[in-house]
């Protein structure tokens, strides 16, 4: 007999997530009522438990059960400071699209994200997605934020509506899309280019539909590798007063300008 | 003798502000490590208290007394939560600018913020505005957020570096403006114009430099008067698939946009 490995060890039925909230391995507790309700409409996502306050039941849709509970009852199940609405659900973590699914040029922008780990802004860039058109957002699997907590509360809804693709090693699952016929445009503060510039392409008419856009975490950027794996390397002009933009801030310019084009007819 | 008023009731020391932190009126902590650098390198800045860590005295400036502390003894000074990486400071409330010093057309685009409380928001947008060339940003006196605290985090020093002018009233501010020779485009979800159709003017030229952006804030948009006084309303388009922007990202695409157009030389 070998030692219990992964699998085999006995489970923890719940355990204190990175918030402090007990829930079980691959469960994570949504609140606030754009996020709930998004994630009550959305048919893939499993629910565990739902808590809402007597006023927040009747925004429920019809047929939903849910546990009526004061206010600071609710606050009692969420991290301290959650601001919930009304609304609190417990629900299982939303399974990724495959990246081939999403791979074709035909399918619309993609959005890479390397590192982008801090909750909030990776919610506030799912909500810019969904505004500028983004078919996916595709995470590194072990870095990302799970799509729940502080994430769907910045995301207002749009964690449940923007699928997400998990992979493994962002520069490989960048060339894989080149290979796939796509074009990916790196943002780097070093580079030449502006990004205007990069996304109208050599002959102002843009890059097609196959665009996929690759931001990096905020204080590092991209990482060598994954900066490498781009065609092209471009940046958002700035007046050079403040070192950089915000990392949702920039996905936010990013995702406009290229949504901004393709209403121009150049995508 | 009248009863006593305002200035002449007796005067509390010490009170308890919205973040539970003891500071005297008019005062407020500041902390991270950009804010607070780029406090101490701010003339204007009138320095009360500075707490560092052993490690982050290393980096003030020559000259600069501060007590050296423990980091949990800088968190116990600071609201719980607050990320200080071992600077904090206690300054008095930055003063600001009048409107008459920002209206004239050639002194650059202007913000304004109609009813944006939250400081998180409050301070993305400063630094998106430093980031992309406003003059300054105009916000109304008595619903405006402290420069310190979460704004001066947020704004990671743009606090510092980019003014503020504080008005009673936002409408009667536009007007004035208007009155001044500049051109103020206010955004509203429902506009019919897209905010680079209104941004380019009717010949595609451009505003000219005497733009102003008007935002409201997120739940509620700009108020009838506001909305009544801008020259024009304009969307920032996007799919629909969100009820609306996060303000900080609304602010940071205008300021883009209008950024984009001085560099192409149409403004």
């Amino acid at each position: 007999m070998t030692k219990p490995k992964g699998r085999n060890r006995p489970k923890t039925p719940y355990r204190k997530g990175r918030s402090g909230v007990l829930a079980g391995e691959g469960e994570a507790w949504i609140w606030g009522r754009h996020a709930v309700l998004a994630a009550l409409a959305n048919p893939r996502r499993k629910r565990l438990r739902l808590a809402v306050t007597r006023n927040a039941e009747s925004e429920l849709p019809a047929g939903v059960a849910a546990q009526v509970m004061l206010p600071a009852e609710i606050d009692a199940l969420l991290p301290p400071g959650a601001v919930h609405q009304g609304f609190a659900l417990l629900a299982a973590a939303l399974e990724g699209e495959s990246l081939n699914a999403v791979a074709d040029p035909t399918h619309g922008l993609l959005l890479v994200l390397d590192q982008v780990t801090d909750p909030q802004n990776a919610g506030a860039i799912f909500r810019s997605a969904a505004a500028f058109g983004a078919r996916a957002v595709i995470m590194q699997d072990r870095k990302a934020p799970p799509l729940a907590g502080a994430l769907a509360k910045a995301a207002v809804g749009a964690a449940e509506t923007v699928p997400h693709v998990r992979v493994t090693n962002i520069a490989d699952a960048i060339l894989d899309l080149r290979k796939a016929g796509r074009f990916t445009v790196g943002l780097a503060g070093e580079a030449q280019l502006a990004l205007h510039e990069a996304l109208a392409g050599p002959d102002g008419k843009g890059q097609g539909p196959g665009l996929v856009l690759v931001l990096g975490a905020e204080d590092k950027g991209l990482r060598p590798r994954v900066a490498e794996s781009c065609d092209l390397l471009a940046r958002i002009p700035t007046t050079g007063a403040v070192e950089s933009l915000n990392v949702s801030t920039a996905a936010a310019v990013a995702l406009y300008e290229a949504w901004r084009m393709r209403l121009a007819g150049k995508a």
